[in-house]
């Protein structure tokens, strides 16, 4: 392993800007928020800084994956299934049997994010969209609190 | 999938609080800190920005999870246990047969969180709690690092 | 559970810091980086705040973990293995069979972290390094942005 540090940039923090994203999920999925965040950081008048994502729920989680292909994101479902699956005799049932998958699925993908904010822009990789993954079966409203902490364009 | 993004609110950057909060565990099991993180909160006299929480160990992590019903708790516990059992056939086995599970459900559920405050409070949801997870047999002494990054009050 | 808070230091919030770190992962192995981002914390002349690193990628992951016995990273991977198995039947394989699997283990682990720091220095507990793990099996160059928000030295 060897690693190479870039020069550093500096700049004055000046800004917290918070909002609240609603989304209404279609059930089991992975529906991508990218677009929403950059409008929120556009918005407002975001620069250099970093961008925090908060979910506020216990069975919906928030992700950052692979953008390209939906394939993926259908093998990331398949994949947390095999991890958590309904049929593992859980004690709390009494919200349906989707439930207690849909909490531990959330506990192992998190509620809490971050991604930094270059000159304006999320510095995402190439591949990386920002999704909110819901574990429940049904449709859902869920909220998501969006937070930017920097300079001010 | 369809969003919907509140109003920006903003304020300027004033106060970055920190101190650290030690927990005595019962051994594996989820311990709730919600209140301990709300008077950080309060006494640091943070308006709106960002709580950060960081657990020092490679053996107890952080979780926001559902605050209700205490089977949840259990069934996350059985979850993990699933995914990490100690008959794996580990090779780092000289602290006994529970530590390396830990480790890996350290790693799984992780040792770094935020939640937003607005108002002055923590932005959960209704059924969100902030939990340090246990995740050794035996009780021990963890130490989380609380920071508020944001305005004063 | 019992809890106690110590006393609360604050500051102001001067100083954003940002850099790149170029990394030449050795293919699937946890690559220590607690050094390099030691340096940046330094170079930045960060004092009291919260460094945040995020990976730009969907098949390697950052986690915080155990940096005295080697066994642990190779049990970590090892633990991996058996929650994401490159056999599991993944539909997205146009990459080679060690891809979707990448994906599923950059998922649990996360590419989103912070590290307090305190007085200039990371606030890690005594036994935790910062590793970039590579999930794809050949080596790969991946790049990670670390942010410091808090106070100059």
């Amino acid at each position: 392993m060897k690693g190479s540090l870039s020069p550093i940039t500096v700049c004055v923090p000046q800004l917290i800007a918070t909002a609240t994203l609603v989304i209404d999920t279609s059930g089991s999925s992975f529906a991508e928020i990218t677009r929403e965040v950059m409008r929120f950081v556009a918005e407002s008048r975001a620069k250099d800084g970093a961008l925090f994502l908060f979910a506020r729920h216990t069975s919906a989680s928030l992700v950052i994956q692979e953008n390209a292909d939906p394939d993926v994101r259908n093998d990331l479902a398949s994949g947390l299934d095999r991890l958590a699956p309904a049929s593992a005799g859980w004690v709390h049932d009494t919200e349906g049997p989707d439930d207690m998958p849909a909490h531990v699925k959330t506990m192992l993908t998190g509620v809490s994010l971050h991604v930094p904010v270059i000159g304006g822009a999320l510095a995402l990789g190439t591949w990386q969209g920002i999704y909110i993954a819901e574990h429940r079966a049904q449709p859902h409203r869920r909220e998501i609190v969006l937070q930017f902490i920097g300079s001010r364009l």
